[in-house]
């Protein structure tokens, strides 16, 4: 069993923010995040994947194949949007980190598998000071 | 002469869009940047300051006194905000990387002149990809 | 189940050292390391805590929280400080990561807890070419 | 029971491709990595060792002597060499991420055990976007 | 006068010898970069373009253009391939990190102009340790 | 003219103390930095060469020499050193990361010219967030 890992990185606008809740109750709990007018952050996303290394390749899985779900099924939905407004597999999901990598996973666990793979763990890093790693139910 | 820099680091949301132009020639001159629902990034300011070593402290400037400027005209503005909507010295401006810089360059200039030194360059990095150095007038 | 991962650094003096050993013995354990006039690193903290993300915030935790429990039992007690000399948490223990690491570990997985959050790392690197991780006992 | 890092860099260059396959099927296969002429990377390699911390010492094992099996193992024999012409270690090997992680640990685990750790993770990353971690068999 | 960067990587193999000096010759003065078999990097361009900013777009330049001329003319070239051998604008040149900055200053600097900016510099960082700055003559 | 740079790193302690001011104007003016018992960093140093490229090597000048001299005038005698008790260069020095920026340029700029080159940059960088460049008198 191995482990390999491809990264790829992308920018959004985003806030957090109940529309049941609120203004103060925004601020109280989701502080500066909940700013109105939107902010946001050069996400990295990193995808790993474990499996056996195929004897005849050398390789767990072509990570040109792992690059082009993530592309197709993430990136192209999300850089150089707002997480909250534009993003299909995000509708009605406050965009938090946690809330994001789950989603991810759920976007590209079964193309992963379809290649052959297992999908291991999808780690969002929102800031240089924090980030998410999440490994399925 | 020596040349001395701070770094700092803030997110926000911001979009290039010309409201004076239709759609259509915003997209083709402002690309994905042009996105309507906004977009956003962790941004990185770098503020030079050159100047004589001070020989009883060792010190062009005091770093402490040009972060206290630093937080109080840019950053405390910026963080967790709309470039386009939220700061007031980007009212009125397409908030580009280069007009970005040529702004903090304007808000500090003054009071780290009144500390001593000589404000060399803003360095705005707005993605690991690109970045912007204005050195004024 | 998802992790969380904040970051913070510090500089700080620190020497290996045994008092009840030679300077010979010293030496020869711990080499450069056990310079008597001290030397220092800018560290860097990671604390990841893990637990279910409560479907009313997205949040495992509010990192707010946990970066104000890691700057008051930790950072203000280190940052610029020796900490072999200074640092009441450290009394009377070697100061190598492995140990620091683990006082780490001690000072805050009470009030981790207390936030409804399990603890789950804490790693700590002293160099950009080593680093120690602690999972607890 | 703790777990410290070692990270060391080497240059080399290497391509993927088989000799009993078509040029045609190495293409497809192996795409850009499998250039007739060779090309390179900046490669860094993380060794992480676990065990318990030497109460005497507070060190799970000297990072010293890890450096030292490492750079006579594995770096002087990578190091501005070419992964499928000059290293022993990968003869008759598909210079993969995975299969050289997988070598790697081969070389070095033997060392690491007789100086009272355990080897518990090679880590290869070839380039900023894609890395290989092996845990053992 | 404002100066944006644009930055761009890509991974090759090189070596540095000539061919009318001996291999004693070419080891004593290239050291492990003369290896016969070919070494190689990770390496990062960054493209500095100076002018004045545009006030109706708030550009110096448009990012998207110097990045499809430094794609065209010099990563598509060298990416995944062998400097020595297989890159048109690199033929009969000792491909040392100073010769190869210059190279790419030659490719683009016309079309940079075409463009309305002024090719500024060109930096290449052939690893972590080593980078070279070229300004034109 | 082209312009060279190797980079090189070490840990050292040290404080911002004056013995003739008393404890709380050294406080007042070097704030954190004057604690009594010392800090410390993790310091990058950044060697910047110019010259013409020898035609003959495609070098402006040859790192392995300007890291011979770097290692023996100044990293040999800092790494894992205090800047203020154990240093040669630095005694009765202020450890400013001005001051020592332009103490390592007095050390090796004769042995640089010595080679061919000419000494054109001495980066310090203390920690993430600040550094120093001296380009001589």
């Amino acid at each position: 069993m191995i482990y390999i890992t491809r990264k790829a990185t992308f920018s959004a606008a985003h806030k957090l923010e109940r529309k049941d809740w609120s203004a103060e109750k925004n601020k109280e709990t989701f502080g500066k995040c909940s700013n109105e007018n939107w902010h946001g952050h050069n996400y990295i996303i990193y995808v790993t994947v474990k499996g056996e290394v195929n004897p005849e390749t050398g390789f767990v899985i072509n990570l040109t194949n792992v690059s082009e779900i993530l592309n197709r099924k993430v990136i192209s939905k999300v850089d150089h949007k707002n997480l909250n407004l534009d993003v299909d597999f995000m509708k009605d999901k406050l965009p938090s980190t946690e809330n994001f990598a789950i989603a991810i996973w759920e976007e590209i666990e079964k193309e992963i598998k379809e290649l052959g793979g297992t999908l291991h763990c999808i780690k969002v890093q929102e800031t240089e000071k924090n980030f998410v790693e999440y490994f399925g139910k």
